[in-house]
């Protein structure tokens, strides 16, 4: 079964990155995923805490957006602390173990979104999550440490993928793949493009906003590749009713 | 509900120490006990890392033996990695924290021993305990850091005192109290003397590995009070059948 990747937004310390590459070894996860970090991730202050687990910060990607980071996965949880105004689903790590278990075990790619220690995840990254994960700290005392946060959610994997599974339902599709975000996001760019055209974004300030909410709907939806073509066709649909150009599909999209 | 002491035996690093204060803080622990510590836990790379739970580290009690860190205990758990020729009851994090639910929920005192960095818990302080701890690691990387290896305890124990409660069975000792370790290592100092009196030690060199043996397989059992104080007599009564000398419990020990 494939194990998620863990992502670190834009970490400011390199004590963090080694001591996540030494909490992720601790329990069997590899795909290290940087997104724009603010510190190298091969210094000597990072090599020093990840103690032997060296190959996972040589072998770690590193990415300018959060987007292109998870442009190949299926699900995303955003880890969070604060309480937002988004509509989203929440887990605790535990629950998130157990929810992506059968995902994992039909193949499906899971990431997991860690933010800047200081300030966590903004919420345009949450907006391109599944999933919320709030670790059950002490409200009187919840400033968990980085590495910390992902030693848990690293642990909880791997104490579900030891366990018989999770209780929850599957989401059956037959034979079709799943999207992956890539899919996705290029409907998103599509229905942006479309909106934009339509004049939708009317107060030019408050597009972030809006979009951000579109990005966050979609996103809690787990898609076959097949709904996310039929969801292009019905933007192409509705903003060329008359058929004056053409869906435009790109060819990776059309799985040939 | 009283939640579990943390116990740091000989830790060589300061920041381990401010990251156990804050991860048992994270988790709403307060009860951090120091054997012999090798680096000072009110110094400022320890406060660093407390990262604002420097409460924890203040209230820290420190003690010259383990012996003495786990004398008003009523179960102790040793976490460790290593495989052992010493019999033992082994857990993981999580079932030993259902495992202590239901005598915490009674009001018993339970503390976990953390080993030094470099080596982990010696044979001795091991034998003082219950029960093994041992956290599911990578077979290929198994070296936890200390604090995480404190965090990962203290999330199980959270976890546990918000589940329902643990499927075992619970020791009912009905009006009697569970016995604290110190009634238990005064019953094993009597035992010594007696046996050193009877010439049990014939090998002087064998004795240290004979003495554990016993610490180790009394410390598994939970006793009330009153058994401590039978097996006492028990004692007495085989090395003086003929009630030369009487049987000299301390004061206390007698309930008074």
């Amino acid at each position: 079964m494939t194990m998620p990747a863990v992502i670190l937004v834009r970490t400011q310390l390199a004590q963090n990155m080694g001591a996540t590459a030494r909490a992720m070894l601790n329990f069997g996860l590899t795909d290290l995923r940087l997104v724009a970090p603010e510190v190298s991730h091969l210094s000597q202050d990072a090599r020093s805490l990840a103690a032997g687990a060296d190959s996972v910060l040589e072998n770690a990607k590193v990415f300018q957006t959060t987007q292109e980071a998870v442009a190949d996965l299926h699900r995303v949880y955003a880890t969070t602390v604060r309480h937002r105004d988004m509509i989203s689903l929440q887990f605790t790590p535990r629950q998130a173990a157990r929810h992506a278990f059968d995902h994992q075990a039909q193949g499906h790619q899971v990431g997991i979104l860690f933010g800047p220690e200081k300030a966590g995840l903004v919420n345009d990254d949450v907006a391109l999550a599944d999933a919320i994960i709030t670790v059950p700290v002490n409200s009187d005392f919840s400033s968990l440490n980085l590495a910390q946060a992902v030693l848990l959610v690293a642990y909880e994997w791997s104490q579900a993928s030891l366990a018989e599974g999770s209780t929850q339902g599957v989401l059956l599709t037959g034979e079709m793949p799943l999207a992956t975000k890539e899919d996705l996001h290029g409907f998103l760019g599509q229905l942006e493009e479309a909106l934009d055209r339509s004049g939708y974004f009317r107060a030019a300030h408050k597009k972030p906003k809006m979009l951000r909410t579109l990005h966050a709907t979609f996103s809690r939806i787990p898609m076959t590749f097949q709904e996310i073509r039929t969801l292009r066709g019905v933007i192409s649909d509705l903003v060329n009713p008359e058929g004056i150009y053409s869906t435009r599909v790109p060819k990776k999209d059309r799985g040939e």
